[in-house]
């Protein structure tokens, strides 16, 4: 069954344009970690590294990835060019920018031609957090047991909701 | 093979807010069209017919989609809400506001809070054509033959790029 | 006569996106309190919980409420989705946001469609003071002694505005 | 009943800041119409007849009105003096300005500092369309007869959302 | 001489929203200190005291005062409503607000419509004290002994500017 | 009597960036027509013409000025680099820009640094006006006649604002 | 001499997205002409012919080009994409976009994160034209021919600054 | 060679418009540094130095300079004036300010006029190194040894990204 998660490779690979991206990232990680999604996580600088943005993309279908989580900041670039050579499915996390709050990241990722597609997520670690959630749907769509996890975490989510503020009246 | 679409139901919802947005939806559904991939498109307004929409996102997956395409403009709420009621994949499509251009559609669907994703594509039309080319993605992790009808319509598209402008130097 | 508060139910819901809102929308429940207007604050998430919301928004006029005040931040669809399933006023209270400082809490609540009004107030904890007041204003139009209350508390604040700067010339 | 439209005075004050904002706030008049809700359409600029924005925001309570719709664009503002000097609820109309498209009339209006609220709908015609249900909704808290056309109205409005857009698939 | 600062009364009048706003119209009245033009502060809210307003405003000129600087933040009316009520030149100063750094300020004194002018300067302490220079180089056509504090002032500043960065190459 | 309008030289000059600059600054002509201001306005571009600027500049107020008024747009340096080489008041016009809307003329000359201050109108047509009517206001405080003719502009300003509007309930 | 265009080869690389942004960047090559430099205009799609812009970035140095000239709209990456591949001078014109007009074209290009420069100029035709005369500059460090051309562009374009406005006072 | 640097005269020019803005222009004169480019830094305000930015732009080739950094803030005028008044390549920096971030920067220095370029680059650290950095490829056209350095440092950029995040999975 295609989209079931090989044992033999990480279902997705989170990309990011560099070390400082991480902190922003780690949430993805973390979240596939909480529903048993594999993944494997890479810098991969669109600017600083070209060929690896190229040996990257263009292999990762290949190599036995299914889906990408792709986050970069500013003038973010890396999210649009993994999408443009590869056939998996792309999601771009806007990284929180210094200057710009991340309204240079995400304009940068979500605002690609037609042709070229990236689903693109909140700026920041809601984003990444959403882009596992994301990459796990899809990954579900194939994965019966993945899919009844899902599940279970939304579930959970929802029951993990209080009626009334803390502090409330 | 579960994500290969059905003979006997669309594999893509395209959802819209009002008949006005359909000349932004279209654009989807013709790249659909192109790539054979069955779909249905239906007005569901998120604030007009609150409880079509909680049938329509409730029972999307039961009723055999695998991806839902959610397109509004302005305070757009659809795409948002029917992801806090599906466990599939959806993806938002900002459609051009009269006052503020989308930017208003853009944040209202991309900035969700972090628990029920949206992938986010560009605003107008071009983010029409990436959500169908996106749902094709992902519906082509299980389905061969749309995996390569999706990679033949790339290279067509690289290949329908000119060397120089048309009334270049 | 109708737009009195009943002495049985509170007249005023406080519905919040989450429990971090709170800190905003407390300013909402401080303010009632010193207007002597009742109210119920509860933690209803368009996304996490939806049929919370759909309960809360369809039950709100039945169980007794008057007025709706919903707080929300980022994508924030549940002034929005409140108004859409209930005939009460609802007024919207932008949270400010950790990335775009709530200019996307503003615009997903103030941009709502033709057909569905949220009255929206300032991002943030004068925002959610404002909701309070105007919520008192739409009670005082049936309710003689809150108008009294809502009148002297404006004179009050008036008087409390000093001639000129504490450091002054 | 004092929530009751008189029939002595119209219940609603629809005040802009010109002649042109009326291309905007006409839609309002014609909401209200159509509700049978009574009403006054005035041009009360903030900046140009200060007196006449004194004589009518201290004297509309007095003079009979329950709800006051003030639209104005650019530097909007006639709905925060108007809310400063009368208890009646206010809901403010960004009109679309020339040059910034209404986002300066949005803030000029919604962000009102703690004290004096100004409910806020969205820019232009939704906007105006939208001050007008609010205001109706308001006054059906305290007329029964109104909160049935109402509910009306709103059925009407779900009812006539189409299944599927017009030149749907 | 008309534009003469009188001995018995301050020619400038800086007025400001709120007991806050001192923060940063205290750098126009350090400013005016320096240059040695008379002004008085005093605490002016549009929206809590709109009868100090109209007082002060419409009796700024009859009281002596030659300028005018206001100052607020937010939906910032004061400087609009005093030009509306008064002859005399206004100058306005945007507070920089909490949460959107006074954008919000800027566009609601600045987008004044024609006919009401305030002439406008940045956001914050520098507007602050560029309000105090333009009102004394307003006052020193009148007032040759304040045009030549006003030209040593500025020849001051220029000397005052280092020619290469203190840690420089 | 010093800043009475002097018969043998403009009181106002009127300075643009370019030819199509006068589209929009033709308004601050006329308005200083009406009032019987005398002017002279003149294309200095900041950029293309330097030279021009800074004689301009240095010696607006020896050859008569009074008063400057200028007007730009984009990255608009006029306003500012005159206010850098003259004692006497500016006043900046923002001219609408074709891509940004003024945004970026807007910003351009109102966010000076301390130490040179520009006084900013309103973008486009509405600025123009009203930098007229403030340069006339600050004539007028030196010119009884000039501040009678004001008074009577703005008392007719405000007889000519019908009460209601043209097609109006 | 180095920085002299050779005669065997086009100086400038004038690269852009689409046919579409032909529009635009039309008006630098015009702009080389009037300098007689030498170019050559090419598309190169940083999404759709990836590969293209692999080749042509990371040749361009060895093919014998000294500067270039990239043009792009939206998620504009072509500009940076070719900085990150070629020690080339790299200079970026943000293509006006449909529905932001073109900042987050300008984002895009010029948020740069450090290590990978690009110059950007203005959104539109005027950054076009400037894309062009910076080039110029910069090859005219090397060439005193073009220095002169260049000087004498400058002194017409001074030259042709008109005094007053044509329907002027 | 006329690209090279010369033994007895800085290539570079960084002017700046404050002693403030050293903090970002600092990193434009370290990395110079780092690539053994000569510079000279100045402190040269547009506003408060308008002689001293006469006297530098017009003086800075004959001087010896060959390009020119300009870094400032706000309502930044520097670069642009700069490049008014020189042939040579003029790279912008725009200094994050208190208010805006640096939008106001951004906009005042990139959106200049057709005819008068400014290379701009990020707003701020960023910005000043990749100015170093475009200064460098412009100086490298005609100086060897610098083009060898350079392409030294950008391998060394690009080895020292790291394979995966360090704390990955």
């Amino acid at each position: 069954m295609a989209a079931a998660p090989r044992a033999d490779h990480p279902a997705v690979a989170i990309v990011m344009g560099s070390q400082s991206d991480w902190t922003t990232l780690t949430h993805a990680a973390e979240t596939l970690d909480r529903l048993g999604v594999s993944y494997d996580a890479r810098i991969v600088s669109a600017h600083r590294t070209p060929d690896r943005l190229v040996a990257f993309a263009k292999g990762a279908k290949a190599e036995g990835f299914r889906v990408v989580i792709a986050g970069a900041g500013g003038a973010a670039h890396l999210p649009g060019m993994v999408a443009a050579m590869t056939p998996l499915p792309v999601f771009g996390v806007p990284v929180q920018s210094h200057t710009l709050s991340g309204l240079d990241s995400l304009l940068s990722i979500v605002q690609m031609p037609a042709g070229v597609p990236v689903g693109t997520l909140a700026i920041g670690r809601a984003g990444a957090i959403n882009a596992a959630l994301l990459a796990a749907a899809v990954l579900a769509l194939g994965d019966e047991a993945l899919s009844q996890r899902l599940d279970a975490w939304r579930a959970a989510q929802t029951d993990g909701v209080a009626e009334a503020p803390a502090a409330g009246a």
